[in-house]
């Protein structure tokens, strides 16, 4: 098998960083070795079929997004990207993991929802997919499922609070999941909104006349995302099942979440770059020729952005650093403007909720670094290396070291990088990040020790990566 | 120079465990390699001059205890371990590296009280060590010295809110020590405990007649410390530098560093294994036949041990898992009961205030892995590498890595430790952890790529220790 | 109209005491007169027409209870005090107004459910009476009547988050319900307990044969009323619409309601006496020879008795002192064990919920007084003027003042009062309070200016009570 | 004696508003009566020597200013005001009792220090007044002092968390105090600010040459109100001692207030009007022709003004409102700028600090009432009740009942003041207030009886004020 050495870069890990060549053998990382990779005499790096010379870049482990929603149908459409076009521009971004959401609708087998994640992903992934199980319908027959999911390799199931009559879970089905999952050891995913009053609020906007984009923030008012978390937190309390909030965008949530955290709970929670960078405010302001008001329905995801004024984006960045907040995912979830977005012109309500992200996550979040919001160690870690712990993949995923995939990156803080509709690989008609500058660039890129990306050039094939099977959560105590 | 192979044991890292081969070459790491360490076809354990094997046994980074009191004058006498026996006793219990305090007196020059520290130090240490500066007298002189600091590799000082007319600094004093500190990078380390209204405590209860051991714990109320600890988090608020706070033992105090901490605050803390283990309950039942009820004189330190019935040792517990405490020192100062401790019979504020542990701090915490209180990964993040990455040695220290020193520690999970004074190796005639009982043994540990204890037997020499320079807190955002 | 002077007794108020005279004429008071009587020179005491003589005797404004359920249906039985025996037996402990609650039922007008309850008071009351809305089913026929109730003379409604399938309104029910409230300044009190979960973990219970009274209280686990208690919070707080959570029992719900005052909320709480006294330990060890373990039936109620050992009660005591909770009202909901309670033998969940006190509300607190948990000043306000005030009553009850009714209670710190259902004027078979031993005694008690108690004897008539309209909260800023 | 019947108005109390006459015979109250002053059938009205007619006006007690300091020495010169001038200025704003604070220096005795206010005082006042003890030394006589200070009628003292070298105690001398305030029932007042570090600060910014008024805000940094506060509160929690914190001017102060009050400690605290109105960006901004950028100097008082930015003054108006708070005195405390502020001139640490509203305070909260932040009942309570039943009081101070005082303000909701130094009656040569517009009016004034201010008429003499023996605080549980 094929052997590759990347030398003389700083390979950065959640803990600090070391000036070390990597050496790979086949698919899996077989040393971490001193510059110069001469051990006991032996010159390795003579002996190597390919030498990455990384010098003056970072050596990181492959960016694990764990939330995506591949060919997710969803308000009478479908997400925009597959799994061939989404894992892909995954790739190019140095995402070499993904965990999508496998899908049961209330009233169907949980497996026959699996087993068709299964067929639209299998032969057509960039990069290793795993799944987490939706759950959206909590009944007798999903419950005597659940015990199958770690055998089938998926150790976290989600449930909605929101979406009354389509994914919706009330508490009393909550509890029972989440009664099982504490017994099984699977970590609880929660999306925490009050759907049935943000639907309320949503249906009186809508009545008033107010229909904009911008309406979608105002109806999902953070006090349910609060409260929601709050709810989540307690009947995480109750049942001793460990949860994970996701895509959290309130700064009160994130409060909720910390003192849940303090008192010693298994409490987690993802931001997304969204959440971060973006706001209700520009969301009311954004305008185009095209799209005129209705511009700002590219940026209409749920949760919603947050008021830049309330200042929930400083909190997001600051419970990253605090860890409130362990990971960054995207909730990758693409709709184009035509034909899709656009269903919902003069009804925020009908338009598909989502923002592409998958490409991006390790760029915008390496600004952060730039901008002095984290370490580079902390870069690593959300996008990284907690996610392999979270999700239990740690070992093969999410670190450099002996016996781990080779999946790795290697980053130039001297590249730049341009954020564009023109230039990006989801399969999406805009950008949610159209002009957005990168001060670092995703140079070469491998999965599994074949080189995909390197030189922009895209050098994997459909059905490089492969079904990951997941233990348990490594983050519990 | 020599080379190691410690082959087939599962290096434990802060974030995880791969099985792995670590390969040595003089002083340092030079390779993780996968296990059998043939890389490239190459056989590097044929070549390694020798081989340790740790099949079944754990691999970590040398111990790094960064509170210790080497040879301290206090209350007319001196603590009991040099240098030379206190590194030694740190070696035979897996801990590489000690930072210990040097003391600048009231009055005195800073670098007077540095030199002495380095001439008490200087060719006796067992394993390498570093100091913090005591700053006793914040005045004119030791501010202008502050900025040297750096450059003599010391990047933490620490001053006392307790102990007036000896270590006390008042809040004018720490709040332009602290303005210094911000401006230079400095690490301000704090004995957070209210002096002056605990000496009024501690004169009262001597008036009246309540003399015993167990009445420091009382004059020393945890109200007194969680006050401290809130005063110097909002002088850290003011002043924006940050703090590290020595020694807690308070679930109050914990609290407060909770809440600075969650609105983003620098603020640190480390508690130390008596907080965990010992409570003011059992000190005030301690007896035996030669001391009567002075027995519990062993277990007089400061911050003192806290009552068992109000929660605190869970509370510790508890904090070390969810990063409210960072980490785990000994705050090792130990004095003998004869000739020492002694000294304070009929009046508990004289009894000099010390627990001997440096041996003891890894064993004692991997216990807290087997009673499920800390993941393993954990145990290696609080008693290594977050004390390295804290105070600037990360790299060098509390990592296997390339190009780190072959600080490395072999643990037996089948082995079996039992503490007591007629075995240990620290220079005390008791020990504060008699026939504490481990579920695990230190079996072999290198310093520097040397290796120092094996088989029960200590190889080191006197000397083998250096002085090491450290560089600026890598914890900080 | 006949005039009656009490005189020599201490007037107590919220605020303080003061030895005075109180003369009514009429149904009013009309004179709070310096001790004597003496007035320019007129002597009032001589040309009253009854005088009672108050010498070292508490002079007080009548107590209000306003949470009590007079012959309310609730499974498949119905509350045992009529009207009639219900407000005598409160006539009798020294309350001289009740607030009841009047039922509206899912799918039925509003109007007719209140209508029904204006049926079985009107006539048949010994003190006067009020009602609130209960809304059991928030649709667009109820929001319709909203605005109405305020003329109806009831300022404030009720909705259950516990109850699914009989009281139960789901979030945006409620949000809809509390738009309007806000709006029209009507106050919105809650049972706040998350009924959805509750019925989930009572019929697990349930079906593990785990089927006495003592379940009703593990059931219905605390975390389930804090989150409740948080949720209806955040509706409130998205709304602004002010809410008055009933029957807080659990400490944590305390805190939520404090930590939504400290902010500024209009968030209010009552307790009540059982959770102040009663707890689950004593429930479980309830035994009788006629009930057996069947006897803690008589004190299940909702929310229920909570665990001593977790500090429930001595918090709830706290909590009336430091004004996180507000007033004390009884949620007298009686049912006899014969034929009542006893539904439910074999299944906790069919035993009908609720407890009987409206009689020994104001001595049950006068104890609290006694014991050092309560002041005087306190007792009154908590009894009296906080539910007047916070209820629309004030001016009218409440207070002793000129213009107010004269309901006034001659409360005699010397005397004793036993509890025990031999002696107790409520239509039950048992007592709640059996064997209970108050130091203080009801002597006297007038009503709109009569006497209606005195000398152990009842001196009032069927219909002596009216209905009582109420303005808007006063206690609202 | 003559008699007084106050009629038509509406009594204003800290619970609720009554239509009610008041009836005064010599210096007491004797009675409140139903509207028309006929009581069987006698028309006390004709028989009142005087009748004021308070129709359409607030008929309220007295307010009483709990925290003045006149003719205090104050940083080389005295308050402006004589106990004469004072308590005539407090008198023509609806102020009718003061408590002031005898002055112990360091090393003086303290009876000493209370006999000279008690000459200063003594036939000079206009309005009765009560004394607190500053003890500004901590020591072996001043503490044995302590239980005689409930005898001269004093039963609350302060202590100096700030100015070092002048009133400053230490902790040791707190905890002291305390213990022996617990132990009497004596009320510790604290002036809660960080002295040694504030000292700091300002001499730092003094030799930085930034000199002018707004650099006293500067200095007094809030983390230093906040801490100092948090201190006193754990003084307090430790030895049990009631504490009432003086002038609060930082919302975060007022956090830790809540916190402790929360948890069931007896702690208090006032604020008082220019923390209500005044800003440090005010202070910052003012000028004037004849002192410049020195016109801030007229503000400067400490606690100092707050950022308005920051949200102090919404805050503490919110704690007024959630009784985080409980009273509103003045700490007035007046220099005039000719002789007194300008001391301060280059130098801001010479400005005499305080600000002189004993005057204004009935009328600068009422306007709280005009504006929404508070309720008419409110208003009384943080004015008037309170006070009285804070500092022992209460009966015959702080209501309107038989039995209390003849302190009575006709307070005219129709009315208008326009406060200007030109037309107050402080011995001052500005106002701190000037121009400041209140939409009501003091009309009347009674104190003990004698109509003191009426028709814009001073009616009273010097020496109608009695010194005033208060009890122990009626406001602990």
């Amino acid at each position: 098998m094929a052997t590759t050495l990347i030398k003389g870069g700083t390979v950065v890990s959640a803990t600090g960083q070391t000036s070390a060549d990597v050496l790979i053998d086949g698919e899996k990382i077989v040393g971490v070795l001193a510059p110069g990779s001469v051990l006991l005499g032996t010159d390795l790096a003579a002996s190597a079929d390919t030498v990455i010379d990384a010098t003056g870049k970072y050596v990181i482990p492959g960016g694990i997004d764990a939330h995506t929603h591949f060919e997710l149908p969803f308000g009478g459409t479908e997400a925009s990207d597959s799994f061939e076009s989404g894992t892909r521009a995954a790739a190019w971004g140095g995402t070499t993991t993904v965990v999508d959401f496998a899908v049961q609708v209330a009233g169907t087998p949980v497996p026959d929802g699996l087993a068709a994640w299964h067929e639209k992903a299998a032969g057509n992934c960039a990069i290793d997919y795993g799944f987490h199980q939706i759950i959206g319908g909590v009944d007798e027959a999903s419950l005597a499922f659940m015990p199958k999911l770690l055998d089938e390799g998926i150790s976290s199931y989600k449930m909605f609070m929101a979406y009354p009559g389509v994914f919706y879970s009330d508490d009393g089905q909550i509890l029972r999941a989440m009664q099982k999952a504490a017994e099984l050891g699977l970590l609880t995913m929660m999306h925490a909104e009050n759907g049935p009053a943000i639907d309320v609020l949503a249906a009186q906007l809508a009545e008033a006349g107010k229909t904009t984009p911008y309406y979608h923030g105002i109806a999902r008012a953070w006090q349910m995302e609060e409260e929601a978390t709050h709810r989540a937190i307690m009947l995480s309390h109750l049942t001793n099942a460990p949860l994970y909030v996701v895509h959290v965008s309130a700064k009160q949530a994130v409060e909720q979440l910390a003192w849940a955290r303090d008192r010693g709970q298994n409490v987690f929670g993802e931001t997304c770059p969204q959440y971060l960078y973006l706001s209700l405010e520009e969301q009311l302001g954004a305008t185009s020729k095209e799209w005129g008001d209705f511009e700002g329905a590219k940026w209409v995801c749920s949760t919603p952005l947050r008021s830049r004024e309330e200042g929930h984006q400083d909190h997001m960045w600051q419970a990253l650093r605090t860890n409130d907040l362990q990971m960054v995912s995207t909730d990758h979830c693409p709709f184009c403007m035509k034909g899709q977005k656009e269903l919902g012109k003069g009804d925020f309500r009908k338009i598909p909720n989502g923002i592409g992200s998958v490409e991006h996550r390790m760029d915008l979040m390496y600004q952060g670094v730039v901008t002095g919001q984290l370490t580079l160690e902390r870069w690593v870690e959300l996008t990284s290396t907690t996610p392999a712990r979270m999700f239990g993949m740690y070992g093969q995923k999410g670190v450099i070291a002996p016996g781990a995939d080779g999946d790795v990156v290697v980053y130039d803080p001297q590249g730049h990088t341009t954020i564009s509709a023109e230039t990006h690989h989801m399969n999406m008609d805009h950008s949610a990040w159209e002009g957005y500058e990168i001060d670092g660039h995703v140079d070469t890129v491998l999965s599994r020790g074949k080189v995909i990306v390197d030189g922009g050039q895209y050098l994997g094939s459909k059905g490089d990566g492969r079904f990951l099977k997941r233990g348990l959560s490594q983050y519990l105590v």
